[in-house]
């Protein structure tokens, strides 16, 4: 696995995303996209939601382009999603679980890249469990190539991120004055993460990251929000309840909490505890839920759910950033 | 595996499976479908059927729709016949075998249903080793979207049965005149219940269920048809001839029959053994065949046999019914 | 597994892969393909490679003709390259790891190529580990049926000869004058193997082959071309060196080379040694590399290297052959 130990930080990510003219070439964190950049993504995907029972949203303008979705960790609803949002914007997609085959064979990434590159892959879309990954494909891929990070270890998972500023802003209509709770395995959450880079340079009024004290982020981290491990507290008046998939292994190593039970009496989210959020709040989670351990199963499928919204917004994100780094290419 | 076991019977499935003005909206099983419906679908397919030497017969009537093909069960032949029948209508199809990713994470059925709506998903194709699955899902999805059952435990498997019907109406012409056999394993054969019951409401003129007594059905399940152990007896004068695919654990287990050539001996179906059926009767297999033990490999490639007949029919059958649920959600 | 033990020998493929009119309508081997059909096929594929920097080259040539990929063994690269050529010329595709569902449940090769002909495949692309496969397939399908060669066992593995051929073309002009020099594992490779018979037949100046003496082919099979053990001697004012991926596993069984060190020590393709090559001499390698190992990482990425460029011929190659048998297919 050659290189994947030299990955440098990632603090350079940010101008390696645009290209000289100033458009937005590779998608790896929305950290460094400025507000006016977020919102023009944000009105760019609000013409790619379907109306109400309407059909999917179409277009051909990445027609004669070529995706590759790279997963080098299993996805099966991300790549759907990234799957969808290409042919629906009528370009090739290629899709590559690269765990089953290339790195068995000691392949590196690189070659990998370098192999879809020349087979003239314009975007590639890359899942991978290591951080740094995509940044250090983007660093290496030709001219001619835009990287959409996927899902990047525990670091960053910008179009999720994309969608969630999304589905808030159709249901808040703004930021400025939302009170924002995230719950959960923060430590761990690149959900967490983009959600909160994007709220921030959104201006959200205030932010929540409420989790375990051992799955607490560093508190340099995000110096823009609160940390609390106290989730009455987190929740009081909150507009928006963003709820974290945990993994079950995790519960077990938990200082008081041994057992699924015990978390979802800290940590889940219910009907019950909601009632200390703001009267109109809504409830959030990235998927896949397990119910009955982040969320109570009767709050999911409620109206205070934006769940399958979320989901939505998912395709319509990623529509609108294919488009916008196939312009970028465009003017290369 | 949240709901799963609150699966109801499969009797009100008959009605689940129209629109409010009558048009069929979820295949899910051929009860319920009545004489007209089935000749009419049959029809349809026919319409798709390639003339000989011929090209794939293509259309656009499903382009801007959007297929997903749920296999929580493994299957390459049907799952590439929906794939290619509805690439062949110009819909984008998603392909998506559940077992390796969702279902490991916990996500519920229901939940990956829920996200592929969200996702615009219009038509789902669902194979399930579960009874009760597909149609616990047709009652769950919101009114745009389609459930069509590819394979339901031991209990269904309609677009088989349709395939079935029309090619022993291509090779036959009618059914009141037709003796059919059906011969193994019924007892867990889907694809023997999907024909019985698209034969019976077609009025075949008598149909045979023989197996061995252990894979015998209830009597009461198919009372229309008679039950028999000896094959020699179901094969007399029988114009069609249906062989199906036995599990070779399940041989083991029979009464009688320790081995492969027992089984073979008493109920595989041989060139000398259609001796004993009408002189013009044909012969069918739903695939994969196991040559040697269901079936004699010779006959399986005779002019006997209908078995790629089956499959060309596989993919119009398909066609038809996806372009007939796609038109039942434009009147909605 | 019925029949692969009944494999004749490949000595009348050559003739197999022709229709009655003379055009070629299965690609099996580039035996038996004469220097005019081969430059045809480099001049096709030269319309399909893309201008620096330019956008993939695209026609409707294959609309509405299906393609399935039928690897019997797994594959990334070589699926990927035949998956987008096909997609780009407007075709079908259909995708099918067979190693993962049908041959489990004991379907014979032949009857997953009956199912696929019923289904209105035009073209199956085979690769599989077992030699004669590809042929077998070629024996036994329809006439409108076209199948080609992605790899067969150590034999053949003709659209990536072709590409090699392409490469060399493109970088060199000709081949009367050139010295081609093919490293490593010789008696293993079918990518040897293609590529010598091809240079053979464009009448390529000298050809050597160098391996380990336990990897090198027996004398009789390429009598057109020199065997050598030592590198140093092999790579002499040669033009083209081409480097073989070998299996790890291999080396520990040669004789005087316990480790990847002294593979490398002595049949590793480096900077240093390229010295002992005519002064413009190019690198190549049929991928996946493993660095370090069959040759030097920075020598890979160094303009002496053809890898990238292999890749994207490989793209065009298989265009061009994929509309040259469907052609083939019009005639009849």
């Amino acid at each position: 696995m050659q290189a994947i130990e030299a990955f440098p930080g990632n603090d350079n990510e940010v101008g390696l995303q645009f290209s000289a003219d100033g458009s937005l070439r590779h998608l790896l964190s929305l950290k460094g996209l400025d507000k006016a950049l977020l919102v023009d993504l944000l009105d760019d995907a609000e013409r790619f939601v379907p109306p109400p029972g309407g059909k999917a949203v179409r277009s051909r303008s990445l027609a004669g382009r070529t995706i590759a979705n790279l997963f080098f960790e299993p996805s099966t609803r991300t790549r759907a999603s990234f799957d969808l949002a290409g042919k629906r914007l009528g370009a090739d997609v290629l899709n590559l679980d690269v765990n089953t085959s290339s790195r068995k064979k000691g392949e590196s990434i690189l070659d990998t890249i370098y192999t879809l590159q020349a087979m003239q892959v314009d975007i590639m879309v890359v899942r991978d469990a290591s951080a740094g990954v995509p940044a250090y494909i983007a660093r290496h891929v030709d001219d001619h190539v835009s990287i959409l990070n996927a899902g990047e270890g525990d670091v960053s998972h910008p179009t999720q991120g994309l969608l969630d500023l999304l589905t808030i802003r159709q249901r808040k209509g703004q930021f400025a004055d939302l009170t924002v709770a995230i719950v959960g395995d923060i430590m761990h959450s690149r959900v967490a993460r983009s959600a909160a880079q994007g709220l921030n340079t959104l201006g959200v009024g205030e932010l929540r990251l409420i989790s375990p004290p051992a799955l607490a982020p560093d508190p340099d981290e995000m110096p823009f929000a609160s940390i609390l491990d106290n989730l009455d507290d987190g929740l009081r008046d909150a507009d928006v309840v963003m709820a974290l998939r945990i993994q079950r292994e995790r519960i077990g190593s938990l200082d008081g909490i041994p057992g699924i039970d015990e978390y979802f009496a800290n940590y889940g989210i219910s009907t019950e505890r909601m009632q200390l959020a703001a009267a109109d709040a809504i409830v959030m989670h990235p998927g896949p839920m397990n119910r009955g351990i982040e969320i109570e199963s009767a709050l999911a499928d409620s109206p205070a759910s934006a769940i399958t919204q979320q989901v939505a917004n998912g395709v319509a994100v990623r529509m609108a950033v294919l488009e916008r780094v196939s312009n970028s290419m465009e003017h290369n």
